[in-house]
This record gives C-alpha cells, sequence and structure tokens, in this order.
C-alpha cells in the first residue's frame, strides 16, 4: 500500500486551503469529503459579506469559485468515509467506511463543528456494543438485533447491508422525510434516543419512549466526535485543542476550520487549513532529515 | 474629537479582512495604510497559487479583486501615518505623523514583518534623541543638527521638512535611486548606519564609514518594529505574541498577519484579520454591557 504524505478529511474551506497548500509544497495528499465541499456552505442563500476575494457571493458561488480552483490545481475529492484514524507512532492508520485500511504520514482534520455531545453510554461502551461503522463491525451481529441511530438518509443502505446480515435492526432516524425499508426486517422508530446501558458492554437503548434490548447501538452521524474519530485527541469542549500552528496533542496530526473552535467562519478556516498545511510539510521535513 | 470602535492599522490581507468583519459586527472603522494595500502583494508577478477564491493570481489581479471588494463595502484606507499608539486604559491614542492624535476604543495591528533588528541604541535612546517622527519632534531641533536614515522616497519630504526648521540635515537614504534635494543644508550620504551612541541622550550616530555628531536621528521605516509602535507590547522575536483570539498582551489591542510571526502567507493573514476583528468586536460588546 502506497503511503501518502497527508491526508486531509473534509473537505470545507479548511481542508481546500489545506490541500492547495500541501500541494505547493509537493506533498502527496488525499483529501476526504463531499464533491459539493460542505453542505453547510453550500446551503447559504445570502451573500457572504466577509471573504477576502470573493465580493458578496452566495455559497453557491463560492462553491464553483473553489470547484473551478481545485480543477486547475488538479486536486480531486475521495468521498470514502473515514471513520477512524489511529496514531501508529511512525505515521497514521485511516480506517475508511467500506473496511479498507489506508496509511499516510501526516493528517488534517478539517470536519467542521459536531453538534451535540455523545449519548450518555457512548463513549463508556464504544467497541463493546457501540459502533460508528456498520461495514466494519456488521459481521460481529450476524444473527443479532442491532439499533441503528442515523443522522442522514444516505445511511440507509448502511442498515440495509445490516438488515441482510443480522437477524433484526431498529432504525432511528433522526433526520425529516420518509423512510421506508424493502425488508421486513427493519423497523422505523421516529423516537429520541436518551441513554445507552449495560453491564461489561451495551444492552440497552433508551428512548424517550421506549426501551430496547440490543446486542449493538450503530451511531452513523454526519461528522463524528472529533476525540471518537480519533483516540487519545484532546478537545476543548466539542474543539480540538490545537496551538498557534495547528498541531494537536498528537505528533503528526493538525487540525483546521470550525472543529477548533469558534468563530465558526469560512476565511478563519481557510487561513487554519493553510498553518496546519505548513506546519504538517515542515513535520514531513523534519523527519525525513532525521532519517538521513 | 469622535471615538471610533476599531482602529486598523495596515492595509494587506489581515487588514482589508479585519475591516470587512468588523463592518459586518457594525462597528467604526478607521483603516490606516496604503491605497494600493501592501507593496509586498502588489510587486507578486507570478500566479499565486494557494489562496482559497483567487485561483492563480497575480498580485495586481488580487489587488484588484480587494479593491473593488472595498468599494462594495464601502470600506477607504487612509494614507495617514501611525507613528505610536499609546494605551491609555480605556482607549488607545494614535499619533499619526503630521502630529494629531486619534482615539479608538481597540486597535487591531496589521503592519507586516518588520526585517532586521532595532540599531544598537536605538531603543535606548528613544524619545532622548533618537525619533521616528519628524513633524511631532521636528521643532524640539530647531536650529540644530539632526541625521535622517530613511526606508523609503515618500520620506524625502519629511526630509526638507527637517531643512526648513534645523541648521543641517544628513540623510541617509537605505534604498536605491538617485536622492537629490534643493536645499544646501541636507546632505545625501551612501551609508549604512551601524550604531547610536551618547550619554544621558544620543549625540553620535556610527556608520561604516563615519562618525557622525547629531542632535537628533530621525528612524523613518515603512514599517516599525511593533514595541516601538506600541509601548509596553510584548514580542516573541520580531513577531508580536498572541494568543488564539489574536490577542495581544494589552486588552483592547490584537494582531493578525505577518506581524504576528511565521508562516508569511495571504490567506494566513486574512483568517487572523478575520479572528482579530470578531475579537475585538466582542471585547467592545463586552464593554458596553459592563457600562450598563
Amino acid at each position: 500500500m502506497t503511503r501518502i504524505d497527508i491526508a486531509i478529511i473534509g473537505s470545507g474551506p479548511a481542508g481546500l486551503e489545506a490541500a492547495l497548500t500541501a500541494k505547493n509544497r509537493n506533498k502527496s495528499i488525499m483529501v476526504f469529503g463531499s464533491k459539493d465541499f460542505s453542505p453547510k456552505m453550500v446551503s447559504i442563500e445570502h451573500p457572504i459579506t466577509n471573504y477576502l476575494g470573493l465580493s458578496n457571493v452566495t455559497g453557491r458561488q463560492m462553491a464553483e469559485a473553489f470547484t473551478k480552483q481545485m480543477a486547475e490545481a488538479g486536486i480531486e475529492i475521495s468521498e470514502q468515509r473515514i471513520t477512524a484514524v489511529y496514531a501508529m507512532g511512525d505515521f497514521f492508520g485511516l480506517q475508511t467506511s467500506d473496511n479498507q485500511m489506508l496509511e499516510a504520514s501526516a493528517v488534517i482534520l478539517c470536519t467542521g463543528v459536531t453538534a451535540g455531545n455523545p449519548y450518555p453510554g457512548e463513549t463508556q461502551f464504544l467497541g463493546r456494543g457501540v459502533s460508528y461503522c456498520a461495514t466494519c463491525d456488521a459481521p460481529l451481529y450476524r444473527g443479532k438485533n442491532v439499533v441503528v441511530i442515523s443522522t442522514g438518509a444516505h445511511e440507509e443502505d448502511e442498515a440495509v447491508f445490516l438488515g441482510e446480515v443480522c437477524a433484526h435492526v431498529t432504525y432511528i432516524p433522526l433526520y425529516k422525510g420518509d423512510v421506508t425499508f424493502s425488508r421486513d426486517n427493519i423497523t422505523v422508530v421516529r423516537e429520541k434516543p436518551l441513554e445507552i446501558k449495560g453491564g461489561m458492554k451495551a444492552d440497552t437503548l433508551v428512548t424517550d419512549q421506549n426501551t430496547y434490548t440490543t446486542d449493538c447501538v450503530f451511531i452513523l452521524r454526519e461528522a463524528q466526535f472529533p476525540s471518537q474519530l480519533v483516540p487519545g485527541l484532546v478537545t476543548e469542549g466539542n474543539a480540538v485543542k490545537v496551538d498557534r500552528a495547528m498541531q494537536t496533542n498528537i505528533p503528526g496530526l493538525y487540525a483546521a476550520g470550525d472543529i477548533t473552535g469558534l468563530p465558526y467562519q469560512f476565511i478563519k478556516s481557510a487561513g487554519e487549513g493553510n498553518i496546519a498545511a505548513i506546519s504538517a510539510a515542515m513535520y514531513l521535513d523534519a523527519k525525513k532529515r532525521e532519517k538521513k
């Protein structure tokens, strides 16, 4: 497997700027995100009045400028989803939602801000009856009963896959719109998850209306909490703790954009993406010199 | 005198972005700098490849985009030069090179990086035979002999003014090009200043070729050293020390862009200008609440 220099997770302004700058520094990169960049950005219909260089653009016009620029720079965005980042010492292992493991020498996290908090019990039982990755962990629950809590319609495919493997799937959509499955063993319930309980491992999901006995709670979120995406990452509130060089507490791991905290502003994110990419490039250059 | 909310000193990407954002937050602003923004920026003839939003622009094209944007936002740049910023507790006094004193409730420093170091003796004798402002201090040296060390041709007017007031002016240009004066009492010498010496006050300038006895050494730099522009400001090397909110050690005083240190990149500067403006606006809002 080829190890890339810098993996950039997220395709908002922080990730895109990090990609431009890392490429300038002759680093091999992969950008993981959405070809539409950032849903939050594209949805803005009023003029954005304070992005220096783009005067009074809508989110869509901003996205068009970015699309053109990425094409000119030859930067592509992979829509593979990264479900976990493991610091292996000399490199990082990136687990994808289709259960591949990629390698990168440095990582820049730009996944945006994650609203809310983990459910009570979620962090405690992670890996013991709580999972963020259906493809990875479904085989562990063959013939069992599972619950899926999902923040987006594109996770319905994951539920179908779980339905093929497991005895029964209780699907709890946290988004609007009709949700139906052709499989009989998937039940859709519109309830509010409150708590995950268990003993050695999770065995119960409590909602505002019911208590479900289950073998695993799959929580499929648009954006994961940073400290769950990267075990060992230090956060303050829901922001990743970074210094002025965008360095996190893990050597080789940088963060930029909304994930580092307020203010949530596009140009602030882009500026941080630039700093993070330069810091990552310097980190790689220093490692290369050490080896000589 | 009207006290403005936020004085922004510098008109590179950091200052311009700070102005856009401060205006968004309904703060009254003044931007001090050059209508050409940043000489460093405008002089770049190769494509700038990593400013997210402006793909492969030259410095001049970038300046054109900024000019259009500032016009649309109704932001004007004052070419008045600020020679000193005094923290007065509840507000800041800004001394101009034409010896006015302006007032602002908060200040954002974005004057760029200042190469080099003060001359030996410069800081020690500042205000005692060393001056950064001809207009302010010329009257103190009526009929005396002075030296002017100048980094730019636009300071020649200052030398002429000193020539009208003082007995004799030794003018040391640190820039290229012909320098001539029609006044007999101004001598141009092409030497390299090395050290300022004196007792209670400065009385001698040593160059690589001569030793001049003088009553005052006027040092007229394009960009002043931050700690000389703002007495009491804490720096690290030649960078102003800031936290992640761009706050300096002086309450109400923020810094952004190259002045805060590496990397020297346009988008990094713009991002910091955004953060500084939001921090300044929050500082002013908090002060307003306290008064209620």
